[in-house]
């Protein structure tokens, strides 16, 4: 028998005993925006680790504990999953069919808090460990690594500080992120790529209080410079006029670009979901896939002056705006912020205050990496479809915090993300069939891993 | 004795009776923002010019009834004076010394909610008639008519509209506005001129919901498209952009920049009020006093995307302004709003929907007019100051309803609007030495007011 359809039959046979550990898991509630169970959530991980055979570590000081469990393998090569246990708030309770904390099976469906994001997609792991020891004489062919995360779902403020204080501890040669595997039409597939992102506050004051706007034509109106302000950073056609924006973006790849052509066109499902009329800029078809390379500046919101009904005839004094970019490989936050500064202050802008900043650097994996590689085969041994790779999504992640520091590719696999698996909703679920081909391809990887060089 | 004597002592004499006047009429509420008082005030209102020997015609159809007061003069010119019985609301009730409605004389000063704003202004009106008419053997010299609205707290919305239908009935030959006469340095003075304003709400919309701002390469940003729209309606140099927009912008006379080099500089006063660096287009001293005449383009208000705390990283599907146009003679509200909606087309800005307009037009009278001549004179007389005229003033008013229709002059004379009287404040007052001047300035204008054309 060989070792895939060995995998394959111990991940049947045991199918019950890993969505029983899932559901286990499922009703230890988690929530990280409220505490709620989230130190008892850990241990429970923790236990889970320990029980197949992992060796743990519960470390504090980053927000909820970072739970990292460790096994050796017979090559010194290790694969890193990630993973959190934290789940979002299970509010409007009225509208789960079954209680979020109370995991049920109907119909093949897994319901629960967590079903899906990302418990689920946890012990889908461990079942694939389990499966490839049990194919591999009771040894695994490489080591594995498991992060498993409590503030995921409050924008894993400590992960990146984390993984720079542990870079001993977290040594290894790739990452598989929480989730991923089949999209929306079942389409097995990774994303390669994450953009980086600078939050900001920008505010300015040219009054110390609003003024009657009979004085308009004397008093400096607070609205108004943020407009200017505004203006000088976006041209017309969403060309940024900061200098040096553009300065690190690489050439996207030739790779790239044909993956860009297969992918398949969304711009009807976007025109429909969104109710566009026109995309940013005109674009369509193959420009709009990918556009995703252009780094942008985006509006959050505008906050100033008289916002009630009808009209109050006031000069602001205060105005600001919440701004963020996306950013391609290989612009770098702190160096943006830096020539944000420096533009603001060379346009006459020196009064604009910057007063709240956030960042994510951009990740990238290459498309040909001997990881991808392994995933792509593998998946269209599990999926029977062929394997998407999408160059970059628009979104960004602490896949940064991994992949830069620790100088490894990360790849999406799991238990798939397109499925209407209701994340982050009521009634969130994960099906059963998703839950054992998630197992099957992740054991895939892992069985390979110690060759994909 | 001559007339001016005569008027000065009959007002010597019988302060204390139009005081009594003032206090009755101050101790009935009148709040338009609630209604409170307001139909017994109308009727108190219309029984005080009975008494003071007017026909009356109480108006219904536009709001609060509009009290209109007739008596009839020697000559066949008649002279308007404008008042209002609705008083702002007197919260915070408990920043009063004494109760807003229990008016109260404390060391010469008259202290209720309507004391200055505009009770007492109406009384001092009335004191001046009956001085004319016993100075003139209990005649009067002209006819005079009193509009005396309810509704101008709440922004006057139905005076317009009554003037037009009541062209007949208000026939005269000049208008005495509502306040006015000294200013906070006790300089007697009158605004010749208001400025008309269009104020109008302009949405925007791109999408049919908030997006991820990782679709920011591809989705339309609301914010962005108000801000381009913005930033098409006026320059960095503060010109306004919309095509024909200064086409009925009359020019400055001589004499207007006479008075304004004439008028004392209110620089150092607005930098220290408001916190100024630098004024709009860097104007100092006779530039900055002038401007007035250039017509504004003012943001009151920006809504859209999140405004809350921190960062969301959304893409505004919504976006709106709310923008007041502050116009002087003879620019045209709707003629204006026409323009702007022909350039926001032009621009390609079809899709922005103005959701909200209100307007008033400029007015203005002659610096060089007989009126403003006798208004001089005689403030000079009693005030013993050189008197003020101010070519224009900032804000915008009703006097345009009244103005244009009636084709007359309208000037400011009355208690003074520059006092400490904390009108729309806790512990509203008037001084009864100001109340009294007023009364003899008021009684001089009607005494002229037949041979003054």
């Amino acid at each position: 028998m060989s070792r895939a359809s060995a995998i394959d039959q111990f991940l049947q046979e045991n199918q019950g005993a890993y969505l029983a550990e899932t559901i286990r898991l499922c009703a230890q509630p988690s929530v990280s925006a409220t505490g709620q169970g989230v130190l008892e959530c850990a241990r429970l991980v923790e236990q889970i680790l320990q029980n197949h055979g992992f060796q743990t570590w519960k470390i504090e000081g980053y927000g909820n504990p970072v739970v990292v469990g460790r096994a050796a393998g017979r090559s010194e090569r290790t694969l890193l999953f990630y993973n959190h246990y934290d789940v979002q708030p299970p509010e409007p309770l009225e509208l789960w069919d079954s209680p979020p904390f109370q995991p049920e099976i109907r119909d093949g469906v897994l319901y629960a808090r967590g079903a899906k994001d990302d418990k689920g997609e946890f012990l889908a792991r461990i079942a694939a460990v389990d499966a490839v020891r049990a194919a591999n004489g009771g040894e695994l062919p490489c080591g594995v690594l498991f992060v498993v995360e409590g503030n995921e779902e409050v924008g894993s403020p400590g992960i990146a500080r984390f993984v720079q204080d542990h870079l001993e501890l977290l040594q290894c040669d790739g990452a598989v992120w929480e989730e991923g595997g089949i999209d929306f039409e079942e389409r097995p597939g990774t994303s390669l790529g994450r953009r980086g992102i600078l939050a900001l506050e920008l505010e300015v004051q040219t009054l110390s209080r609003d003024a009657h706007s009979g004085s308009a034509h004397i008093l400096p109106n607070a609205a108004w410079r943020l407009v200017r302000m505004l203006t000088s950073l976006k041209d017309e056609n969403e060309q940024i006029l900061i200098p040096g924006f553009y300065d690190d973006v690489q050439p996207i790849s030739e790779l790239d670009l044909e993956l860009f052509r297969r992918l398949p066109d969304s711009e009807a499902h976007l025109r429909e979901t969104f109710g566009v009329r026109g995309f940013v800029g005109g674009l369509t078809g193959f420009e709009l896939k990918k556009a995703v390379f252009n780094p942008t500046c985006n509006i959050q919101g505008i906050t100033t002056g008289y916002q009630g009904l009808g009209n109050k005839t006031v000069i602001p004094a205060r105005a600001s705006v919440k701004l963020d970019f996306r950013l391609v490989p290989d612009q770098n936050p702190t160096d943006i912020l830096k020539k944000l500064r420096a533009h603001l202050d060379t346009e006459g802008f020196t009064d604009v205050q910057i007063t709240y900043t956030d960042y994510m650097h951009p990740a990238r994996s290459a498309a040909d990496h001997p990881l991808v590689q392994l995933a792509a085969r593998t998946a269209e041994e599990v999926y029977q479809k062929p394997y998407q790779r999408i160059p970059m999504t628009g979104g960004s992640s602490p896949v940064y915090a991994f992949a830069g520091p620790l100088g490894i590719p990360v790849i999406d696999a799991g238990v798939g993300f397109g499925i209407s698996n209701r994340t982050h909703s009521p009634n969130e679920n994960v099906r059963t069939k998703d839950f054992h081909n998630a197992a099957r391809h992740l054991a895939r990887i892992l069985d390979g891993f110690a060759e994909a060089r």
